[in-house]
């Protein structure tokens, strides 16, 4: 028998988990909840995604548009075992009462403060800690990029590691946010990145900070790491990458250069083996981009803000029902679903 | 028997054609040829695209990648029918010779002079006229854009066209050119778009003006139209635009503000009802923006100049080679191949 | 006896439009207000001009700042003869009592609506019409800049004028506002801009549409107008404006090929002439951006929104008070002020 | 008697560094040399500069122009004591035979390799190396904001540096480069700044990163240093930055928050104090962006690649002439004649 699974807000996290959640086998999309009548509520419809109308929402509005609603939030979590929260940020918090009372377990996303769930989850990272909670924060793309290369840095030893955080100002829908022209720095330093990747590595010694760029396609990640045991070359260090799910590592000789690149080829990629969507998952390296310099290593990547956090969802809600033996088991299942497989 | 068909060129538009004819049931894709390697070549394999080296391309380079290449470009003419040229502006004019001593049809793109073929060509405009060419010239991306508006605009009689193009700098992977900020005049006034179209109608009273500004996503025409014979309404003109295949109208409720949601719809789409690019293949009208006063008519259109052509081509070859009867059959059947045909 | 001169508001228009107060023989500043301290406040200390606290902004914060302040803007007001309202959009008619009730003139900005005062205002279109009113309006920047240039084409009979303005969509310090990849197209067809004209020049037969880009520089009118006596040649266009005030015409020998050369033409030229300021307040025009077809004329021009009525708020003040002549004295003693005079 | 300094390259360096020669009471602009005319050659004459034809350009083309010029740049050197060598990348090298044969000393910027000149200079890291040279240069505008931070920092002992430079991708008038969205890794890690700053500071252990992001204004540095003997606390680092020359700290309550504010800051200083320009000669930092964490030092600085290196420029042809005891005296004089003097 499938989980049910109900996805609270339909933007730009719940639209793409919502369409993995779809595309499992041991996992039943049962209806997701939006706001307001929208393209994006059309095509729920047109999916097949039973729609509800979520928080102070008018159902009124969705009969005008011609799409057919099946009920308010709350019918569609009497439906549910879990439901996965979209919100914007903050609100995931706010509606913790709603979900508590339906009874249902939650999934949060992570924009929200970290003790709104039992454990903070990234798949590489922590699977286990997951395990039967009630509750779970999937951390978010800047979190989750960090958490996967951990994962594959534990192996060396990480003494010391610093990231500059290169930001995308804006999704790419998000028409109203700026800068045009102009670098903006995140005066907090270090950035909060660092304590939250703890939530999930907590003994890691990491260092971030972060400014926020006119781009709207990808962050990039500069790091500097000093490794205790560093391995032979930078190509030890790329084949490692590789051979780790969910990284992407580009050769010198594809001609991609940044990422404006990087998402022509998930463009061309969509609906390549089963992949339907423009998006990048993995956390995207460069051969070039890495450099080994006796015990400090360089590299940078790049995270796809508006994806990263989708494969995570769907083995959050693994790890929280048992339903896959250990995590390469329930990341390869969702890998092979989304089409972003290892060959 | 299927026509042969050879793309020639694996840029923007050659490898979505490539796609396009690969989905085709009375073409068969034969092979692509592309200069260097690069994750579009790679892609090339990976989809079964029978993979030849063009121009002055180095076979071992793709060798060293681990491409696989089926000869060069005269062996892939050799193989085909027709070739799709899609190689860079100007460059197809040269291949010419080359396509006439292999003796096969051509089919070039709007970045060449009109006397590169025998015929200038836009499905809704003038299927008929590419009836049994041996080569045909599909008009570019914002003449296509303006010409399939003609058709609509035909009925009323179009006493005088102004069109400002507020055009894209770059397309997304071109990460070279700019402005980063800044709009930049095109000095030819009017400019050259208002006589490309007349090379597909040739009485159509049009003047065109441009601007360069800094975006890669899609160019917007601002119309103004003086019709003969006017229709009741604003509401008439939408219907009318709704009714015509490869116009895709957005309604107000549906949130989409500008060119950053059309574009975001169309990453929603890609592998909806068999969409598998997160492309925009149809002219992009807003009721919102859509005027009539008097027999004055306002409306804006955009233009994704990546892929609007690419159903453009396929017709092409269908009435060059007479494959469909008439232009509504042609181009039904390139639409449903593609996910964009009316419902 | 000067013309005593309050500036409240002292953003973008504010700042600009006090120093160009401080450089008239015949004006006095008497003070700035504003609500907040900043590096513009601390600035206008810095120039030597009383500062005032505006609305609801708290004294106490300008002490922590080091800014010392003279009190709050009814202190101000008692200084004044006039004030120009320089505060941001819709607030200006909010200020109105409270400038009645000090028993001050006012000039209010062109964010307003027309019937904030007793007239709008474009110097070069209609100076007269400002002689001795208790209020003006200095119309927007987009407005101003086709006022002007209405001027230039009177003499020909102007039969009907299309202008497509592409506009900037933040000013370069609006770090907040988008797009940062988009056009957005501005659905009021045609747009206000027609009507805010015809406030000043009531038959003129103007229509105008306008998109959104992401740039933060200038705006550019695409303009087509038919004229009923057209002139020889597009030189002679190009004189004509050439020999008028405010308009800026360049060669096609000086390399200025879009809006990123105007705004560097005006860094270099600040600080010669006593252009102490990197604006541009005049109308610019390129000759190869102008072009004539029988009575058909084309020409760019392109307007920096920052800058362009701070000339215009000086001659209001002339006229309100009668302090010239005419509007030839006014503007020629304004542009020699500024730095913008003809030579 | 003056030295006669000779600029040839009259671009966004050269015309800078001539406006700031010409305002020196012990430097003597004996005029500057172009390859072209434009807009900026016409400037170079209406402000008195003699106009010098350089390279393969063509006097017809000045004279067509009604630019007035002085002979090609042999007749500029042979009225020099010393060139200011302001051409493009690379170009500079090969000028390096030219200036030796007309026996002028030589001042290159760091576009050229290193070993163009006998040494590298940066006035507050080394001042006195440049005494009595025939031929120095002037590192690049990211080297210079580097070395300018290590002299404060050297009193607390630096025992790492690592930098990620968030640079700019072009210059505002630089229209044809991109990219407009996107963000580009310099995959050259480190990158060349940090052996670049060692020929200035052969033994500062400092690793830079780099990426290239779609904006115009300035470059950002991301610095974390481990020092040796801390200082107590940040606000202590704050005030060694302000008590040295050539840096500019803006306080919270500026509201300047990133680099579009710190811009418009500087259009509105043009004119003041004799700051003509609306350039940041200074590095820029923020208190908020100053961190101490133990021996751990985060901070940002922003870098206006345009104008940074005008004063340095200044310094070098002092030090070359020994026109000043040291370098607290050169600088001084230096930055009260470009407005950038502390109080």
């Amino acid at each position: 028998m499938k989980v049910r699974v109900a996805v609270n807000g339909f933007g730009t996290i719940g639209k793409r988990v919502a369409d993995a959640v779809a595309r499992q086998s041991d996992l039943e999309l049962v209806g997701v909840a939006k706001t307001r009548a929208s393209f994006e509520a059309r095509r729920a419809v047109e999916r097949g995604y039973p729609l509800y109308v979520a928080g102070s929402g008018d159902p009124q509005r969705f009969a005008d548009a011609g799409l057919p609603v099946a009920g308010r939030l709350p019918d569609l979590l009497g439906r549910a075992d879990v439901v996965i929260d979209a919100a914007p940020e903050d609100v995931g918090r706010e509606n913790r009462a709603l979900y508590q009372a339906a009874g249902v377990r939650a999934v949060y996303q992570g924009g929200e403060a970290a003790d709104v769930a039992e454990a903070s989850f990234s798949a590489l990272a922590n699977f286990d800690a997951g395990r039967g909670k009630r509750s779970l924060r999937v951390v978010s793309c800047n979190t989750t990029g960090i958490a996967r290369a951990a994962s594959v840095l534990a192996r060396w030893g990480v003494e010391r590691w610093d990231v500059t955080l290169v930001r995308r100002a804006a999704d790419p829908a998000e028409s109203k946010r700026g800068p045009i022209n102009g670098i903006v720095p995140t005066f907090e330093m270090p950035s909060h990145h660092g304590p939250d990747v703890r939530t999930i590595l907590p003994d890691l010694p990491i260092a971030t900070t972060a400014v926020v760029v006119p781009t709207t396609l990808m962050h990039v990640h500069v790091n500097h790491v000093r490794l205790r045991r560093p391995p032979a070359s930078a190509a030890e260090v790329v084949a490692a990458f590789r051979a780790t799910p969910r990284f992407l590592v580009f050769a010198p000789w594809e001609g991609v250069d940044g990422t404006p690149q990087v998402m022509e080829f998930a463009r061309d990629r969509a609906g390549e083996r089963g992949t339907a969507s423009a998006d990048v998952m993995e956390n995207v390296l460069w051969e070039r981009g890495v450099r080994l310099t006796g015990s400090e290593l360089y590299f940078f990547q790049a995270i796809h803000q508006e994806s990263i956090v989708v494969p995570e969802n769907v083995d959050a809600l693994r790890a929280m029902f048992e339903l896959a033996p250990n995590k390469d088991v329930s990341i390869a299942a969702t890998d092979r679903s989304l089409g972003i497989a290892h060959a």
